[in-house]
């Protein structure tokens, strides 16, 4: 089986697997990418993890995530500071590669979402030059607006790049996910703004109805609604170079055996996204970051 | 009981009363206004709808809804603008009254977002005359995100500002419902932007974590997350002056008892909406609509 070179699998989208077997499922498979979750480094240890996929030719795309910035009382807000610098230490360890922040929802019984949101831009601000000195770039993530409430006070890409814009662009990017952000109006003008804050592009699809627990409503590339192929023209049209990263939370895509979802990965996104990234002009054989 | 008089009941909140039973519970409380459904209007036809509420001496604020322009093929659409205009006869037959429209979403197995919005202002530009002959405002509404695949791909207030400024102030306004809108960072200054195209300004609350039909999500006011009187009174600094709908769809509301839905609906509205409604200034008794 041989992948797209800018295929990355996000670990999250085959769930049972463990770091090393994923890291093994990939070079089965030809992927030279992964997206790794701090849980599943968690288990084998950072550096461990850093070997396991160095020691495949691998290469880790993202470390998915820090954030959960907003708390109601200022030593929750110091306690979410301190954990994301160790999320920062382990994106450090892992490449360097991006760290990928979901900002967090309104705290606990907070209704004041402007506010929520100042509390993400001064989080982040005290989190930059930690995350400067260990060379690790911070990549904020627009979630879709049903989780503005619970997960993320981020709400559309041009926000976003609004907060990434008060730093250096190789300080805090932007992270795309078509799932996300497809619905949005707006898109196609805060896609050519991004320039180099695009720190990751993630794609899955929006599949209707959406599943009882809404987190779990995304599909592979062509089972939903998006036009993931315009998506990614977009994307690539505007100078974008670095891996895309295929993350899909599903129940079922989960019960499937990891082979078989990455499979159904490789093949779907040689047919909607490969078509639309240009290769050639890289000189190097492997994608840029 | 005594309501406050620019309190409308939206028909949705008390799902399982009939239209004459909604009337006579809005009666019995001094509920003004009441917002109605085609389903219930088609129980006893438009006419005699009409006369059930202005015999209890209220006022119908909106009648929801029309709308779903978006279809697969040409006679599809044409079936919708004709169901349109059959809506936009009812409205004038009760009142007339605002027509509420939610849009439609994605045609089915179709990707294409910018292409669906497309087709919506080209089916609105077929109705306004039509509606403009009947003496009846149409309101586009746009939905929460979440439902732009399969509802409304009007996604933001700027949007369907922008849609409805395709026509007169009179002819073409918007609808903003709380539940759908709260979480713009842009809603700011879209609401300052709205004048006199804000034909209807509904409320709900956003309750986590979301229903497993995530349109039942809504809630009482003061229930959720979203600062209810916060945008009730940047809607009415702006210069609404029109009725308040109070729009819930959830299991728990409508397997309560009419009475004490509403009996809620009125006590939460007293608290969270009418210290931000200025009612000195109308000198005719009734809110202007």
């Amino acid at each position: 089986m041989t992948a797209h070179p800018r295929l990355s699998l996000n670990q999250a989208t085959t769930k049972n697997w463990t770091l090393e077997q994923a890291v093994r499922g990939c070079s089965a498979a030809g992927v030279g990418g992964i997206g790794l979750w701090r849980d599943r480094v968690a288990e084998v240890g950072a550096k461990r993890a850093a070997a396991i996929v160095a020691d495949a030719g691998l290469t880790v795309t993202s470390l998915c995530r820090g954030g959960f910035l907003t708390a109601p009382t200022a030593a929750a807000r110091q306690a979410a500071i301190a954990e994301n610098q160790r999320a920062i230490d382990e994106a450090a360890a892992l490449g360097p590669t991006e760290l990928v922040l979901v900002v967090g929802g309104l705290p606990d019984g907070r209704r004041d979402l402007a506010g929520a949101r100042a509390m993400v831009a001064e989080a982040l601000a005290e989190l930059v030059p930690y995350a400067r000195a260990a060379g690790v770039r911070l990549a904020l993530e627009p979630m879709h607006p049903m989780f503005c409430a619970d997960r993320g006070v981020l709400s559309t890409l041009g926000q976003a790049i609004d907060m990434a814009a008060q730093f250096a662009p190789d300080e805090v990017g932007v992270c795309v996910d078509t799932y996300h952000v497809w619905w949005d109006p707006d898109l196609p003008a805060q896609l050519a703004r991004c320039a180099d804050r695009l720190a990751l592009f993630q794609v899955a699809d929006w599949v209707v109805p959406l599943a009882p627990d809404a987190l779990l409503s995304r599909g592979h590339l062509g089972d939903g609604c998006v036009d993931i192929t315009a998506l990614s023209s977009a994307v690539h049209q505007h100078g974008y170079d670095g891996w895309v990263e295929v993350e899909i939370f599903r129940r079922e895509v989960w019960d499937a055996p990891g082979e078989a979802t990455l499979a159904r990965v490789i093949s779907s996104f040689d047919q909607l996204v490969a078509p639309t990234v240009p290769i050639a002009p890289l000189d190097h054989g492997l994608p840029a970051r």
